[in-house]
């Protein structure tokens, strides 16, 4: 009887889908990519638009997409110095409204992917500055940094789309080498510590302890955001967690790589303790296991190979600049995501196309569910 | 009564428009890209075409395309010395000969496309010897590193096109670094000079002179030539002037945005007294306001943007690359302009596509006759 | 009346070609590019695929493609240094194999194009190593550089055929120059020896002996499998020779040009003995006469002038590199041979699309063939 007309099924199908959808979308409502919370925003305060867009450029830093995140993030930056939050807030707030002035694409900008290059220069200033916290002359070419990541950002965009790659943190990671150059360690305005080498230049004069090693693997993904305190460092992965489980996973799983990839280099233990050896490899870990491939054993051995691949890249290129005071922020980690994107053969068949990448998590769903309603239609048409 | 065939009217405005159009072609006989030029050309002896094109080429330089503007600035360099003008014009010549040996398309090669390259390498490996002048044995790699700026050209050529980007000067820059490289400081048949930091290495003695900085704007355009004295680099503005006014006021004005620049950061003073610190803003404002962009106040704004970004990258580049004792040429210009072809957003929908853009007022010409053409059109149709 | 029917006459024109086919398929059983041997291949056992493919992949490092060379090649490292023949042999095995289970496309790798740049890259880990040979531990950064390899390949592959650009020995270049400045000269695990620059930094005391010299220019074919022995080099350039006598000459040529290039920059006498000034040349000029272009007069005259920019590019790089300890590699033949395919103009007309590329004396014959046909036919339609 309740099989007496095809039109009957089908709704029924449907509303059975859709409470199932409402379900998952109650359990998911503050997890994953928040993309419900577009519709709820159309017609709020200009204001409250740019937070919102700055709060998903704050968690786009650690290749996550969701407004808590940020404010996480945030909370946690501030915990860690007041001082870098205030710039990175300044940055984010900056870039997206330098992309808004000129006219870039709605979409990348409320998908806050404008504010996340600014946010990384002008903390990376402050990190670099040797002029102390709360030198307000910094403000300046914090904003002037941020706002040349929307021009970096705009122009690499076509360039990059050729082979539908992303323009990741490319722009951050130019603006920032150039600042440094531009300014120089002596300059009476914004004078700057030269950056070390991580390599075994001098060879390390005190034993290795393991606790502060272990230690440094948390603190890796808090180098991603230039935070090397344990707290806020958990608290940030607390947000990548409440974001998506499977990514905080292979950022705490590529930390790890770099610091053995590190220790396998002999590098300087201030960098295994300070983290500073894991955030490349967690950032290579993270954009391939799960976010720009479906997860799977595959793509899983991969990302460690990306791991690895971004440590000792990042310790090469960091023994390279540092013999001009640079540092390597993470060129490296970008670099080789760019590559691993880029691979043909068996990784490129689990690859998302750039326009549908989201949560691990909703990747994995989406395909789950595409396959189960190819198995129901193939059965239905049996019937 | 004069209105009561449709194809009189037709013919009458045609003959108005054609009248207009003589009119206007005999009052920019000598200003502008000069086609005309090429019509009265078919029939030549080869020498007199190739002191043509070499012309359009010495003209290329400073992004005008005129053989008078050419002869105006090879009048300049003679007056500041003869021996660069020698090189200049060797270095125009064989590079231009390379290219129809070489069966380069010839279009390009009219144009003086493949002219100023070779122009530009041999001047500066006469500016970077330390041989002195008239030092004859120069002239063979100066003919060799020129006849290279063709290949350089045509294999980039294909690279840009994609993104419909010029190849502009990136084969000058790429061929006088490599030679300051293979001849290296202590050279025994080419030596050459290493070049010095622009960058505040060692902190400014002397008091800035501010009539020294402000005499800096106008030499600017002229070290686009290597050219540092007063009377040239006035004799080359002139030149750009006659080419078009508009252009001329942005390579002043990227001058200044390049000298204020370099003030920010604290350069060296004798930079900013030579104009060295601002040629890459000239350029890279030049090259936004109204080449190869249809000039307003968007464009003009973000050619005072280029200017800045140029003038910084180069103040950064020339850091990097004086640690290695080579010169940033203008590497900062040729990539900032780049980036700003590449530019999406507000910036995009005033682009020239690259084989219509001529001279600033003769683009915005076609567009306002474009325009009005579309209201008369309009118009006739309401009729 | 042997003429009676048009389809006898074509059966017999066909039998006769098949004739001829077949001597010339006996002549040349074991030059060229062997491609008979896939067919026997087929139903084999994968350790004697995996044996061919890599002999393939040895000979691949000097621009050719035939397992016979390979061996020849083999011996001749084994003959210079065993522990350089074990490097290379775990390199081109490892980077073979690793490609296989990336799921890397079948007719690569069956081509050996996965093999070489790993063989590289594991040999001159081994050259640099200052460690000394029969260092086991070296055995593990080997492995995991040709490993590498095979992702650099894969990833560059997608970029460089939108220009239809071959991958060449980019990825050991980079590898190469990544695993020097990940170790640096002081690592405690593997040490290596700093390059030396090739300019004339510090003069030359000696007197340059003329014998030495041209005895260099052989050795120029062996630096390409960094031997510095002449009996083993001219061993290597026997097995060029059994590929194709005209790839063969070039080597040699170029390796002159690239001395010469030397003598003219007034190098370390020791780079102009060792070979190491010529075999940037021999690549260029491999690549462009008869590999990529169809050999004329023409492109040996571009030959020529690829090897010499080879030879000037080899030599500043060098001077670049060396201010950081590192060595240029190959980078110079790659990139101006990169250049050379992407010229337009009249070389461009000669260029053979990278799928149909075969040994120099193939290309011909086909090119003649294919005339010849195209006469044969045209007589026959008068007819």
């Amino acid at each position: 009887m309740w099989m007496d007309t095809k039109a009957e099924e089908k709704e029924a199908s449907r509303s059975r889908a859709s409470l199932g959808q409402r379900v998952l979308n109650g359990l998911l409502f503050f997890t994953g990519d928040m993309e419900h919370l577009n519709k709820y925003m159309q017609d709020k305060v200009f204001g409250l638009l740019l937070a919102v867009w700055g709060l998903r450029g704050v968690s786009r830093v650690i290749l996550a997409n969701n407004p808590l995140s940020g404010a996480l993030i945030l909370a946690a930056l501030c915990w860690a110095s007041p001082w870098q939050a205030l710039l990175g807030t300044l940055g984010v707030l900056t870039s997206t409204l330098a992309a808004v002035i000129m006219g870039q694409d709605g979409a990348e900008v409320s998908g806050g992917l404008h504010g996340f290059n600014g946010m990384l220069v002008s903390m990376l200033m402050g990190v670099f500055s040797s002029a102390g916290d709360w030198y307000w002359w910094l403000l300046l070419p914090a904003c002037l940094g941020s706002a040349t990541c929307v021009f970096l950002f705009s122009g690499l965009a076509p360039l990059l789309d050729r082979w539908d790659l992303p323009v990741a943190v490319f722009p951050f990671n130019i603006v920032i080498v150039l600042y440094l150059l531009c300014t120089g360690p002596y300059n009476p305005y914004f004078p700057h510590h030269p950056a070390t080498h991580a390599g075994p230049m001098e060879i390390n004069a005190t034993e290795l302890m393991a606790v502060e090693v272990l230690r440094g693997i948390p603190l890796g993904v808090g180098q991603i955001f230039a935070c090397g305190a344990l707290g806020p460092s958990l608290l940030i992965l607390g947000a990548v967690l409440l974001y998506s489980p499977l990514l905080a996973a292979h950022a705490l799983l590529g930390s790890a790589v770099g610091t053995l990839a590190g220790l396998s280099m002999a590098v300087r233990h201030e960098s295994l303790y300070s983290g500073l050896s894991g955030f490349n490899g967690a950032l290579g870990c993270m954009a391939v296991g799960g976010l720009f491939f479906t997860f799977n054993w595959r793509t899983h051995l991969y990302a460690i190979a990306s791991a690895f691949l971004s440590a000792y890249a990042d310790i090469a290129l960091s023994n390279l600049l540092g013999t001009v005071g640079l540092p390597a922020c993470s060129w490296a980690a970008t670099m080789i995501a760019t590559l691993m994107l880029l691979l043909t053969g068996s990784l490129s068949t689990y690859r998302i196309p750039m326009g549908q990448v989201m949560s691990p998590e909703h990747n994995l769903r989406s395909r789950k569910q595409w396959k189960a309603g190819k198995t129901a239609e193939g059965e239905s048409t049996n019937v």
